[in-house]
């Protein structure tokens, strides 16, 4: 997929959310329980009623490593699920890797060819050779931590480098990588009034905003800060939207949180463009 | 596993070698590609012709990530034929994750509970309430990026931050965190001048130490600066040990490659203990 296709569903949807797939068996309805694969089942409950409202799923692969190779396998449904039902809507695997080159390459492989996802959150930390390799394929998306919303960013991520704080320069040096045009970022929507700043060295990129619903941060504030002309925003929610309800109606109040996300952006999208 | 039994084992073995399992279907012999499982019939025949002259094996979970299920599959089988077969062998899950607290903890619950390894390297970037799930786990270790081994890690690790390098500042805050004490390090062999000022900050701690062989680090330069009074080292090598040779012989290849450090390792030992 393109940024132009995302942008183009993000207008016609009038949504720029994003559905965080985390499931964990401790959270889901009992009676899924007695289903065979549970957290597919689970998903996929949670994307059909939601696949219109939303542009984006991101599955969360620790929620699926954590049960070994039936979460793997959960995995694997739930992408195939979605890029065949609704194969307009932005994927990401939201996986947080990054290694040293080779190794990076067959991350790469594995969520870009094997599990066919359109994009893939890595880790800075290791420079540019642990992130290049997911450049490298066309209309594939890499979104890379910047600012993330968690206590742990201001350990250092918020250093002072140079000048400037540490998360600037790692936004500032990945511009300088190869196909740095194949880049998002993660910015954490607990901090809006930083968008500000951030929007300063990447005007154009999308910028994927984890940190709105449980996590307490304010919609409004993210887009008074961080929306460019292009909007330029995913805004992912998880918790508060599948976990909305424990019993038989979870996909249906997930539905209601989903809208009441959505219409809240239609009225952001429609004061603005 | 403790940090004491893996020094014992390293006195004993005379070893302070971990043979990294990076299984590359274009890399491991033609004849092995005829078996059901490839990967794990590779990874079993290194296993068994080394086990006597390493401490550790470090199956890297992209090169099985890459191969979707049946690549887990292949890494399910890896570390039960290890923990069955050499249950004193210290594993290493190289996963290098990390996120936010609840997500890290479904991670940590992947590697120490299903999967069953003592130990999973992490990422640093995202602080500490993203790398404390892990150290909960008792007897299990975590091994933390500080300085790695490849070119990107001049990119942000060594920037100056309030007056000393990032990574030094991340291991300096690191030993605040809680359970401090499972943590182990990366420390690439490639920069061994470098060791000596790592050990005045982390003295008792284990470092990881990939980049000798195919990344070009020198093993004496490494001890020289990096070994304390418990050895303290843990020495990875991957490709020059398991791809010594891509024909039938490439497990007894693998043990001559593995020897030659053992035995490197061993003369250092007894100059020193």
């Amino acid at each position: 997929m393109t940024t132009q296709q995302l942008h183009e569903q993000i207008l016609q949807k009038k949504s720029f959310l994003c559905v965080g797939l985390d499931p964990d068996l401790s959270k889901i309805p009992a009676h899924l329980l007695e289903t065979e694969d549970p957290i597919f089942e689970f998903n996929k409950a949670i994307i059909d009623a939601t696949h219109d409202l939303t542009v984006g799923y991101k599955p969360n692969t620790a929620f699926f490593e954590a049960y070994g190779i039936k979460g793997w396998m959960s995995l694997q449904k739930t992408i195939n699920y979605i890029n065949e039902n609704y194969p307009d809507i932005f994927t990401i695997a939201d996986a947080k890797r990054g290694d040293i080159g080779n190794t990076s390459s067959m991350y790469a492989k594995a969520f870009f060819e094997d599990l066919n996802f359109d994009s893939v959150t890595v880790a800075p930390y290791m420079g540019k050779d642990s992130v290049e390799p997911f450049l490298a394929f066309e209309n594939k998306h890499t979104i890379m931590l910047a600012l993330t919303s968690n206590e742990g960013a201001f350990d250092f991520q918020t250093l002072n480098t140079n000048g400037t704080e540490l998360y600037k320069q790692v936004l500032e040096t990945s511009k300088t990588w190869k196909n740095s045009q194949n880049l998002m970022y993660v910015v954490g929507a607990t901090k809006a009034e930083y968008f500000a700043d951030i929007r300063k060295i990447v005007p154009d990129s999308f910028l994927l905003v984890p940190g709105i619903g449980a996590q307490g941060g304010s919609l409004s504030e993210v887009c008074k800060y961080g929306m460019n002309d292009k909007i330029g925003l995913l805004v992912n929610s998880a918790r508060a939207i599948i976990y909305a309800s424990k019993g038989t109606d979870f996909a249906e109040k997930a539905r209601e949180e989903a809208l009441k996300v959505q219409q809240e952006m239609a009225e952001i999208i429609d004061s603005k463009f």
